[in-house]
């Protein structure tokens, strides 16, 4: 059967997560019911990245298989008439059976957008996370430069995480600051359950000078999760682009891009 | 009594507008009840602007009259800790009896913030209008120049308005791009019922070229609300911002810090 790959933008605010549960109330239910109307048949979906309770989705990859024929602008049309506000398809592409929306990534990028200030902001509320004292960016900095590569990423992974192995390559963490904002960019092969909350929580707690830059290596070291910071809330994490080899010819918009077609801050040098 | 000016920020969306209501599903309802907990004594309140069912406010100005004793960081603290998180003080400023939020305001900026793309986007629901058709800036700017001063606002005056005289004087009209974003500033002495809203929906035909921005000259002359385009969505609309004179010493950051701390789309030039 032919296989078709959707990019899906979602406010995690609304829903537990992705993953079908009994309660119907996730996003892969809400979408899987939108593609059984439109499609005419039950459809199940192959997900990038399975993101939870209030995790937000810029561009998550989605795979299903029909044989019913149709434009990419009437897949586009049809389902997002058929979705909620919170929801909403942004591109599909006929890809070939070799892709798979999991196995195929070559890596996810997450992005934290978190707000410094003073006083809560009812507009970005469910949408950044919110931190009232002051952050230094350059200790933060220095402890992302230590965080990248491969490593035991056991500090930063939840006692529910199902991965077979702690291990895991964070290939970038990139953080910029505009105004009292700032937007911290992490991609790997792959992540662990709660690990961009988690290594959220160490570097705020660094970036406000509750500890040095070097105490990542401590904690990476002792692998020991009760070491490390508090998970930090799901507000402001957003599971913003799959990479894919390019000979599948997915759709591509940069980071700063996708994040502007939002209305979040973007990330350009300068700004 | 002494009077205190407070800087009021809401997502309209979860409320049915500023003014209290027998339901109470209000920001003036919700704000009352903060202030008489926080006070410990019943407190009404006076607005500089009446906001509609849906329309935001980065920086409603509202004056209360108290003999409660409070510095301005226990004032924001306190009424925050008693607010939805759709509603937070920004600021508290002692102000002199003359001051009236309403009567001694010189001007009020409202802000609306349109995207132009073909697929909605879940993050910006409720927070900026959508328009699916190509937008022109150049015919908006020439139809928003033949706006500015003093006129017969009929053409955009709902018919609910209970304003004396349909006359307003538009002080400025800006509209700022950035990518599929546009930021139309309107600053006047006063603001008729629907008025941005109104104009909104004739800036935005003469945008999408079903009309010559001499439309709008046609429409002033005219005054008949029925000639004009439909009142656009309160999505994407602000209160931005409220001005007094200077002597009553009340905060005043740029429009721009104002829409940035709240991430929002900034307007300043080359971006």
């Amino acid at each position: 059967m032919p296989r078709v790959a959707l990019g899906l933008a979602y406010d995690g605010a609304s829903w537990q997560g992705w993953q079908t549960q009994p309660g119907g109330l996730t996003v892969q239910d809400t979408l899987e019911a939108a593609l059984g109307r439109f499609l005419a048949h039950p459809v199940p979906t192959i997900c990038a990245g399975r993101t939870d309770t209030g995790v937000h989705a810029l561009e998550q990859v989605v795979h299903v298989d029909t044989s019913a024929q149709r434009e990419p602008e009437s897949w586009v049309r049809g389902l997002n008439a058929l979705l909620p506000s919170s929801v909403a398809v942004q591109w599909v592409c006929p890809v070939d059976n070799g892709f798979h929306a999991r196995f195929s990534a070559l890596s996810r990028t997450y992005v934290y957008i978190v707000r410094q200030a003073r006083v809560r902001s009812p507009m970005a509320h469910g949408r950044m996370g919110w931190v009232y004292r002051p952050l230094e960016l350059e200790p933060m900095r220095h402890a992302a430069a230590r965080l990248i590569g491969e490593h035991d990423f056991s500090a930063f992974r939840s006692s529910q995480c199902q991965a077979a192995s702690p291990v895991r390559t964070l290939h970038a963490l990139d953080i910029h600051q505009r105004r009292e904002c700032f937007v911290f960019v992490f991609r790997a092969n792959a992540f662990l359950h709660h690990m961009v909350r988690n290594l959220m929580g160490a570097l705020l707690y660094i970036g406000q000078g509750r500890h040095e830059p070097a105490w990542v290596d401590m904690l990476l070291r002792q692998r020991d999760r009760r070491l490390s910071a508090p998970t930090f809330s799901p507000a402001g994490l957003y599971l913003a682009s799959v990479e894919y080899p390019a000979h599948f010819g997915l759709p591509s918009a940069s980071l700063d891009e996708l994040l502007e077609s939002h209305m979040l801050p973007g990330i350009r040098a300068g700004r």
